[in-house]
């Protein structure tokens, strides 16, 4: 039995190693294209930043060292540069002898992963354009990185074209460099992975930073200068700077599979079944450049993740030696460190739902990621999609400071489980004040989801703003203090300590939007109010925290956080108690 | 409609606060015997510390609060001393003014919490042991060590008695405040909740910071002295002191419940069925002071735990007012910080199970926090227990520095979702380097305990040794300069890399023990040499790391981690790419 796996970075390294583990006499051949095999591709950024100090660190293992411990034949520099399915050849040339050969194989691993994509503009080929994908783009980045900070001629500045996870990680980087850091966006947000007011506090903070964004624009022409380059912007703007990086998402490298004649799906990936398997019955696929169903979603989808490409190499593997496991689905959980602040999601987006004709609730909390007391915490943006005629879990995403990654795999799970938010309401969590909240973020938004399920709760939602106060007199329930540094335009300030007598005489039939920071006071209203006779009472969801993420109203008082410790505002109620 | 909450902590204002928003007309009285209502008891040994400066903070709502936002009825030093359960009524006397009166209702929810056990010593009963339950306590507790910091004449030390949670936090911040510290444990670990090789890394975190630990002893008198106790031990030892905290758990208040007549479990906390209702129809309770069903283990459990209480107490509100919610059991989530580390488990204990003869199996894996690559990160020790039926997953447990409340959070999620270790396999969690690895701690806990029950992977454990190595050869399959620095007495080293070929000639029929550090390679050598006709070997279940924590084997070249930044060792796999 011999295997030849095209790749050998996160899944053609990971099938390998697992084959090898599956059967130890079968002959395993990698061939990958760059000079090396399974490094670190997501460490890439931080060691251009210097964060990671120590390039090696980042070449997890070596063709010699798989040779050695596992027996595995690992050629770099090795491009393949046809597949014959009938013959069971492959054909490769040596990158650094140019000698070409064939390669004969029983099953064959297609683990070429995915490119950045290269928008057609002039002059995107200028040497200052760069991408980063392999080892050899990082070190070219780095040099000029170290060009640009050792030379007083050249602008130390920088422009990222594409503000999703690789864009907003080389972006602080650049700027740990000292460069100065301009992002380019053709989407109105950063992020475009998530919803749009849950990106807006990213972009606040990116902000405080002093990166500068262009978002709703696209580079238009790349201009060469003498010591430097000009982005002409579709918005007029002109950015003269040393540096650009493409990072505006990636396409999966189908060119070897398409010439084979293996089947492709709807969005251009290859088509696999759930063992992995391609068209063709002695060809399996795995990592970026498959298609997957969606947890959430189904259909075929392209989902370029370490940790998705790592499990279906290992069912490819399994599958390969005659085995029986299934690659079920991808739900698209990712994260991002941006400068102090994270966010990611997991699940579908309500953009997603909203394409797909799915239908769907929302709920939000701002909860602090541990006990408001104990100092180092800051609130969180917390949202959950969830079904109206299960509760099923179909979404979440999170941004904040401490605890958002530990919260997005809490729904992670929850999701991959095929949990309700009625699961969340009962989700016993490890407390204690370092780390959490007797209810916790997840434990709050099953509350909130489950008591709009039973009929118990109605909200209003920032999105439909302001159809939806139409008519109706909108009631700020926080302290006069806080209503009169900002409030909604045309609300009346009853703060929640006076809404029960002032309500006495009330018309009970115009409709009352009731609001205060976060949603909990005007929750309290809200219960008060609608068991008063009010015939058409609801609550902001999320309160004046989401309105402002979604409205872009600029918090007066706090700007943003670069050392976040914000303290909880006087909606803290008992269940941060113990 | 009249409510009478006795308790206003936890609980109690949890009881409170849902009650109003539930029925906004009803009478809701909480009597609370302490002077002050919804404070922060777990935040209590981090004021002592200086680390939350602020006492005020931990005063999360006052009466006065309650009454203006919930309109409550809030009563401090308030006793309840006697409940009438035919005639509706309760006795009260006014702590600060000695008034003794009655108050009636129509249901009663008893919230009195728990109360540190004093262990029948002499001595135990001077000023200078002192418990932690109250704010009156800490503030008494902090006067104390302000004292002792001001005296010369004092010794700057103190004793802790009882090594659980609140023993090891309390460790933490008397030892910021500069105190000598002593715990003494009548166990033969720190940390009980914990199967004994977790709490080891915790034992010598501590040592490290200079702790001393008095294991396996209790003691048997306090002796008071001029300026100064003596704690004398069982062991025989003497331990001159300022300060005796006791720490050896909690005790139900239950007198009220006994004199009222109403039914106790098992294990002596009031009984309540899935609605929290007590033996009465119209009394309910939650909180530390009931007993609920384990998650797991199933039975009558007293587990005092800040987050079930709170959610008892939602439960307990919603049917008091005619809802139908149902509390269905807790499962022990519980975390706790000791200096730089942490540690928390979820779910039983092997303890546990092997107590309540219930089949389980079990796995360990030492991962990282996060990438290996991205500064700040550790191993962890992970432990899972698991059914050799079906898989379900019964308990875990984690040491370690960072990610570790994460991990517990989503064991905690999947444990409630009744998960099995297939599903851990499945688990799409939140992957950058900052956050996590492209397989999870998770993850690689599933694949490992799933090969197992495949019949794919035998382990041999550090429990059983050294029975279990018995008449085999004992390899050991590191490097020679890991084997020279220490090994198992009488293991042989065959470097994974000369394994295959060394084996050539190998006796098939003699047994093989094969280890490494934390069990990959000797995995790896696992599937070579089963793979190779040998008919009985396996390979050690967490490697040395786990071994060593077991068996008390000092860690020969890193002592302890204080700032925790280990590399992990030669065992890197593909896992970590990306």
């Amino acid at each position: 039995m011999k295997l030849v796996i095209v790749g050998g970075v996160a899944a053609g390294a990971s099938v390998a190693a697992r084959a090898r583990r599956v059967d130890e006499f079968a002959e395993i051949v990698v061939l990958e294209e760059s000079g090396n095999v399974s490094f670190a591709n997501c460490g890439l950024p931080y060691h251009i930043g210097g964060v990671i100090e120590d390039r090696s660190s980042l070449l997890l293992r070596t063709p010699a060292g798989l040779r050695a411990s596992l027996d595995i034949d690992v050629r770099v520099s090795s491009r393949v540069t046809s597949i014959d399915p009938t013959a069971h050849t492959v054909s490769v040339r040596d990158l650094v002898t140019g000698k070409e050969y064939e390669e004969s194989w029983d099953k064959l691993a297609l683990c070429p992963g995915a490119s950045p994509f290269r928008p057609d503009l002039p002059g995107v080929d200028h040497p200052g354009v760069m991408v980063l994908r392999t080892i050899e783009d990082m070190d070219a980045i780095k040099a000029r990185v170290d060009q640009i900070v050792a030379d007083p001629n050249r602008p130390r500045h920088a422009v990222v074209i594409g503000a999703g996870y690789i864009g907003l990680e080389m972006a602080e980087n650049l700027h740990a460099r000292g460069l100065a850091v301009e992002i380019v966006e053709m989407d109105e947000q950063v992020m475009p992975p998530l919803d749009k007011e849950l990106s807006v506090p990213v972009e606040n903070h990116l902000r405080a930073h002093g990166v500068a964004l262009h978002l709703g624009t696209s580079a238009e022409a790349i201009r060469a200068d003498a010591d430097s380059m000009t982005v002409e912007l579709a918005s007029g703007r002109h950015l003269r700077t040393s540096l650009v990086i493409l990072s505006a998402g990636v396409r999966p490298n189908t060119e070897l599979a398409v010439a084979a004649g293996l089947a492709l799906g709807p969005r251009g990936g290859i088509t696999v079944d759930r063992h992995m398997r391609t068209s063709h019955p002695d060809i399996y696929a795995a990592g970026d450049v498959v298609e997957v169903e969606h947890t959430v979603l189904g259909g075929s989808w392209i989902i370029p993740l370490a940790g998705p490409a790592n499990r279906q190499a290992r069912v490819a593997a399994e599958n390969i030696f005659g085995g029986d496991r299934e690659y079920r689905s991808s739900q698209g959980t990712s994260i991002v460190k941006v400068f102090d602040m994270v966010a990611g999601g997991t699940g579908a987006t309500e953009k997603q739902l909203r394409a797909d004709g799915v239908a769907y609730l929302r709920a939000h909390v701002h909860p602090s990621g541990h006990a408001t007391y104990y100092p180092g915490t800051s609130q969180m943006d917390v949202k959950c999609l969830y079904s109206p005629d299960d509760g099923r879990i179909l979404g979440a995403q999170i941004t904040g400071f401490d605890g958002v990654d530990k919260r997005l795999d809490v729904f992670a799970t929850a999701i991959r489980l095929g949990a309700t938010v009625y699961d969340l309401e009962e989700l016993e969590l490890a407390y204690a004040p370092p780390f959490g909240a007797a209810k916790d973020a997840t434990n709050m938004i099953g509350f909130l989801a489950a008591d709009t399920l039973r009929g118990e709760l109605h909200s209003w939602f920032s999105t439909d703003y302001p159809e939806n106060c139409a008519g109706a007199r909108v009631i700020d329930v926080r302290s006069p203090k806080d209503f009169n540094r900002w409030h909604i335009p045309g609300a009346e300030n009853v703060p929640l300590p006076t809404i029960r007598a002032a309500s006495a005489d009330w018309d009970r039939n115009v409709p009352l939007r009731l609001y205060c920071a976060v949603g909990f006071r005007s929750y309290v209203a809200y219960r008060a109010l609608s068991q008063r006779g009010f015939t058409d009472v609801s609550t902001l969801m999320g309160g004046l925290k989401t309105f402002r993420a979604w409205h872009h109203v600029a918090p007066d008082h706090v700007p943003d956080p670069v050392v976040p410790d914000i303290p909880y505002p006087e909606d803290e109620e008992p269940h941060q108690a113990m």
